[in-house]
């Protein structure tokens, strides 16, 4: 192990020389300070520092992206790729550890007016210790018995009010609809007009009831985000109760929780990314999609938002795409590490042919909010025009043509295209 | 508590009408979506919806901040400051679940080109739900022994590559040079080369040793960022080896590991902000620091990091001083929560005056690293120019006419300044 590597990649923007810059970053995150101490001799460097390992200079630009950087005497200001390497023996396959180490105190630098964490290679030491998605794919699969194609879901809306008897009221229509998956909205975890342990008797009451009656089991993501004792209570009453997943939002979660709550964890761990935007929005800031769904999915996250085309946010369709790739690329050879991607946001029967086109995959979630529960024709029509709309992506009819034969198709088109 | 209400201000950027805008990220964190749905009643929003409280229309910029945002028609790119408020029904005094609904989906918002989340205001049912710092000034000034002015504290450097023995080494000369407070850099928590528990029990020798010989008990914050078992298990040993204090990344561990740990510590949690940068940098998206300390606060942690003035990083000396400031602002009437804030960074004996003149008080952790351990004589002599540093700026004699009596701050000025 001591003498393995962690690699991550970064895009920078510095008024400095950008090789200079580099240094003070691999500097500042292993063993320099801002001035030169009595122990850092050339042996502890040379056992400890963090290394310069690639460097591309790319575009010069003419402002600072970010405020506050230093620039000497109106150099230009030079964006580049750089790559760094950190012995594994500074703080072993640790994921808190590695987070501070990859993602710490670098975004701050005075030499850098942008700085942004690109993607990262780990050493096999984490696919040792991390038991990645338990569930990922197959058993997602296995659970909600959709054998091919996307599994096809919807959140519940409104986001919030409903109590717990409204919303099982909801998922009785959704099941009797055939849906496959249901989920909790973000906003949604135990309030006092709609506690958690209310909306799990009542919503499981009905899936189990519908599960008996047509073998077909409905998968409610019940948001069980919350203090650690609250998760794992709530994950063994959605289990003692027949449920097949739980939902955790990871920013308000954190790492280290989510770390335990997906390794205690007998359903799969529906990972929800809000707060993501405040990451990564800025393209010269923070952290590529890339990267950080790295983290959840080795801590054990199943299924990992990733948003969906012509969606109501600011991310562009590539993003998205390249999103969703990569939480479908393995991480290890002998450990891929997969989640499911969930499509969601402003979703509805239009988006499909081009996700799948460009995808390359239905091994997917894809979840509407509106576009089921505001379709004309109610809610079981919404889900049957997104199934449609798979259908036809899939077997590559043009969408206009399969909706003359299927009027909640068509309805759908008509309504949010 | 079915009435009271969380009250949360963001700064804006918008080409739309501000007020619309504002409506719908009130939409989108309660009981809207992008579209209408059925269960969207006059009740469920009298009940549920957030509220646009206030808004301020600020100045009209040219271009964008931050790209991806809808611009109708050329129209003008207004700033604004607005409030909203939302019913503690909707989510109970949780913290996790209001880190959801005050900073969730709303940073990548298509009407937006800027949102930052400024500050909050919590109901008291926060206040009784969460312990807050349980040490803070009085506790760590009992615990340090350090009755008046800043208790003085450096950083193991180099960050990461000495062993336990070269460790417990440095804090020996250190405890020996009179110290306060020593803390480990983020970079070392448990990597093989210097294991947490070798680390602890060497350290711990020593700080033992000197304390029966001198009755001053050096504060180590140990850092014990890990997983939560892990965690736990550092805390005890920390504990029963006579440490005073344990330290944890905030955004490696994350808020609900954090609230855990705070919850059950016997020791003071000093809280690392590392990673913060990439939640703040940029003025018009993310986080203030101002909102993102109430989350930690009231999750228990007792002191705070804030940077320092003139540090090598890229926060200008008012945010840093604001900071500071609102680590000692009550939060609650009837339970402050005040939280020791922690100055370091490029910091040295240059620094004092200033810092006690803005911030008008000594009820902080001063951390240097290598404004001690480069000192040019030696660590003793850093540390002592710190005290002198600071006994001139709290009894109002400039920094020249001491250091002319006191060697190591002349020595200090000369080397720092």
């Amino acid at each position: 192990m001591m003498g393995e590597r962690i690699q991550a990649d970064y895009l920078i923007e510095t008024a400095f020389d950008p090789h200079m810059a580099a240094e003070v970053m691999a500097g500042e995150q292993s063993s320099g300070t801002f001035v030169k101490v009595p122990g850092e001799t050339p042996e502890l460097k040379a056992r400890s520092a963090a290394t310069v390992d690639d460097l591309t200079v790319l575009e010069t630009v003419d402002e600072p992206s970010l405020p506050g950087a230093r620039r000497p005497d109106d150099a230009p200001i030079r964006r580049a790729r750089v790559s760094l390497s950190w012995p594994l023996a500074n703080l072993g396959p640790s994921l808190p550890n590695l987070m501070t180490t990859v993602a710490g105190n670098l975004f701050e630098l005075g030499q850098f007016s942008g700085l942004r964490l690109l993607d990262m290679r780990l050493p096999d030491a984490f696919a040792e210790r991390y038991a990645g998605p338990r569930f990922g794919i197959d058993g997602t699969r296995r659970l909600t018995g959709v054998t091919d194609g996307p599994v096809i879901g919807t959140i519940i809306k409104p986001s919030v009010g409903f109590d717990a008897t409204q919303t099982a009221s909801l998922v009785k229509e959704l099941a009797e609809a055939g849906i496959d998956f249901i989920k909790d909205d973000e906003l949604q975890a135990d309030g006092p007009a709609c506690p958690f342990e209310d909306r799990v008797r009542a919503v499981m009451a009905i899936i189990n009831a519908h599960a008996d009656r047509t073998g077909k089991r409905v998968m409610f993501a019940f948001n069980l985000t919350g203090e650690m004792d609250e998760m794992k209570h709530r994950h063994d009453l959605v289990r003692d109760s027949g449920g097949t997943c739980v939902m955790a939002s990871l920013n308000s979660v954190g790492l280290t929780a989510f770390i335990e709550l997906a390794r205690m964890s007998e359903l799969p761990v529906h990972a929800h990314r809000n707060g993501w935007g405040a990451l990564s929005r800025h393209p010269q800031l923070g952290w590529s999609y890339v990267a950080w769904q790295k983290f959840w999915r080795l801590a054990g996250a199943d299924h990992m938002h990733v948003n969906g085309l012509d969606n109501k946010f600011c991310e562009p369709n590539d993003s998205v795409i390249e999103a969703a790739r990569t939480c479908l690329r393995p991480m290890f050879d002998d450990k891929p590490c997969l989640a499911m991607p969930v499509f969601s946001s402003g979703q509805s029967a239009i988006q499909p042919p081009e996700t799948y086109r460009q995808l390359g995959s239905a091994d997917l979630i894809y979840a509407a909010g509106g576009g089921i529960m505001g379709h004309p024709d109610g809610p079981a029509a919404g889900m049957e025009s997104l199934r449609q709309s798979w259908r036809a992506a899939m077997a590559g009819v043009p969408l206009a043509e399969h909706a003359a034969k299927h009027p909640s198709l068509a309805k759908a088109l008509e309504a949010y295209g």
